[in-house]
């Protein structure tokens, strides 16, 4: 049973009967009866595409990643945020899967064609993101995971990445350090250069000056990290702390100090930004690991909760928030030796 | 432009614009060329919603999620997979997440009903599998990650989890370990109980019967894993080695038996179940682990490959693939301490 079929029955055109099952106020109520008893009556239940038709509505919010490693830990921590948020409400999250930048911003063309989200979330800004001013142009509604500058008020919600990484260096500084590794995100990326600014205002207010040596960009795994800190670590003179960009990061550095003979928490520092996954806990790491700390799972259900409020009309201006972030300071992170 | 705006300016019906687009045989050449013409000249891109009726495809597939921690490090692996096949497509990925067993078999029933999804990946089956029965009553396709015993043919693609446990409990065996801690997923579900199969095989092989109070079953989280072995080194005889069913579980009895002053490797030997993840190298850690492997990831993509498969028609019953696993032998199995 197709609604065409049940409009034919009743001798209603499909949109009356589509607005009808769904209860829209321009349809009466006597109409409104029939067309539910009919539909009982004959077990009509009304499919995705016919209520899309009728309401606007896909039920779903859309999430493009470029390439498969997108969905690493981070994003999954994030996405199960989202899900949490949108189980209640019987919303779906579409995941469309790419392989490159090109092939992104056509992703978001066709889900804008297909009407098949209502909403999208866009992640990993960079500084002026291209797909920002596309969903705009596209008028999908969004909202941003993280902060661009685009010239256009956009819905965001981010955490406070250059507050956090002025107060881990300024800790580390109080403690005597003085070459400090910054390994950060890639360039470009809004939290990488954010964090790089806080990083050199700690620095600044203290009249010092970082060494460029020691700031690395790169993508957030143990790899890269491990192969990274081995360099650095190699240097003379060599860091006396690091700043690592995620636990993953933090996992690669604690390898490349063990390997250089050293202890982490005596001979060298370490302060790890913490996303908290359930599975990789500070607190659990021998020694215990100082961090800046911020969920990204509650971002996930947050940024949720905030693209309802989009969808039921509340202004992109008012959709702002910046989370602090917390430092936790634990065995990792001690007085430089002399 | 709506599929309803353009049918009316072509004095033509929805069903027969729709069809001419997507190049349905029945519609002859001449009112095709028609209708693509004023399609272009109008601006007319058709939404997911009209392709679908006309098409009776969604050009998703569905995987439903219970709570939002099911979303962890194995699932982003295998859906990263999932989406890497799927890329190529223009696939997407509908992902929905619930709170419980009931809204789960709720949750198969709305995606039928909406037709929101062309197909449906079901994991972690469970013996006999509810969800498997209900999904082929609702005739949505779907391929099995895992086996279960329904009495229907269904579609699946499994590893070899009892091979894979009598093969590293027979290798523990032959090192003269005899106190071999399992530990295992939840009971009831299939892969579980298959791990524990081969587990008790390898015992009887030799005419041994393995130790039931060192036999766990639970999730594999590191802190879930640290709390079993734990109580399992405090028990006197305690275990010789650990069988860990993930890399999680690993680090939890890593953690256990560093904090019960012992050393892998030397004292207690381990091998851990590895679904290869990008950020957790069994091959970096000190000591190198031993594991079972095989990369959930590729799982994903060829399951991916088999839902396009059954969608093209290929009959259930020629849909079964089960993949060996790999013993890799490293570090932290040694023979037993006399």
């Amino acid at each position: 049973m197709r609604l065409k079929d049940l409009a034919e029955h009743l001798g209603l055109s499909q949109t009356t009967v589509s607005r009808a099952l769904n209860g829209y106020p321009e349809v009466n109520e006597a109409t409104r009866r029939r067309v539910s008893d009919a539909a009982d009556a004959l077990g009509y239940r009304p499919n995705a595409s016919a209520l899309r038709l009728a309401t606007g509505r896909a039920g779903a919010i859309g999430l493009v990643l470029r390439g498969a490693d997108e969905l690493g830990p981070h994003m999954s921590e994030f996405l199960s945020g989202v899900g949490s948020h949108m189980a209640a409400q019987e919303i779906d999250v579409l995941v469309a899967t790419v392989a490159s930048h090109a092939e992104e911003l056509a992703a978001y063309r066709r889900l804008a064609a297909s009407q098949k989200v209502d909403a999208v979330i866009l992640h990993s800004p960079t500084t002026r993101d291209e797909r920002a001013e596309l969903l705009l142009e596209l008028k999908i509604p969004f909202v941003l995971h993280g902060r661009t500058e685009i010239g256009h008020p956009v819905a965001w919600l981010d955490i406070d990445n250059a507050g956090a990484l002025e107060r881990a260096t300024s800790h580390l500084l109080d403690l005597g350090h003085r070459r400090i590794a910054l390994l950060n995100g890639l360039r470009g990326q809004t939290f990488a250069e954010h964090r790089e600014q806080g990083y050199c205002a700690a620095f600044a207010d203290r009249g010092l000056t970082p060494d460029r040596g020691l700031m690395a960009n790169g993508v957030f795994t143990d790899e890269a990290a491990f192969r990274t800190a081995q360099a650095m670590l190699a240097r003379r003179p060599a860091p006396t702390a690091f700043l690592a960009g995620s636990m993953m990061t933090a996992l690669g550095v604690f390898r490349a100090i063990r390997q250089a003979g050293l202890e982490l928490g005596t001979d060298v520092s370490m302060i790890a930004h913490d996303d908290v996954f359930p599975y990789l806990n500070a607190d659990n790491m021998y020694p215990t690991m100082s961090t800046t700390r911020s969920p990204i799972r509650q971002a996930g259900a947050r940024i949720a909760d905030l693209i309802t409020q989009v969808l039921a009309g509340k202004p992109l201006e008012e959709v702002h928030e910046l989370w602090p972030v917390e430092l936790v300071l634990r065995e990792s992170s001690t007085r430089v030796r002399e």
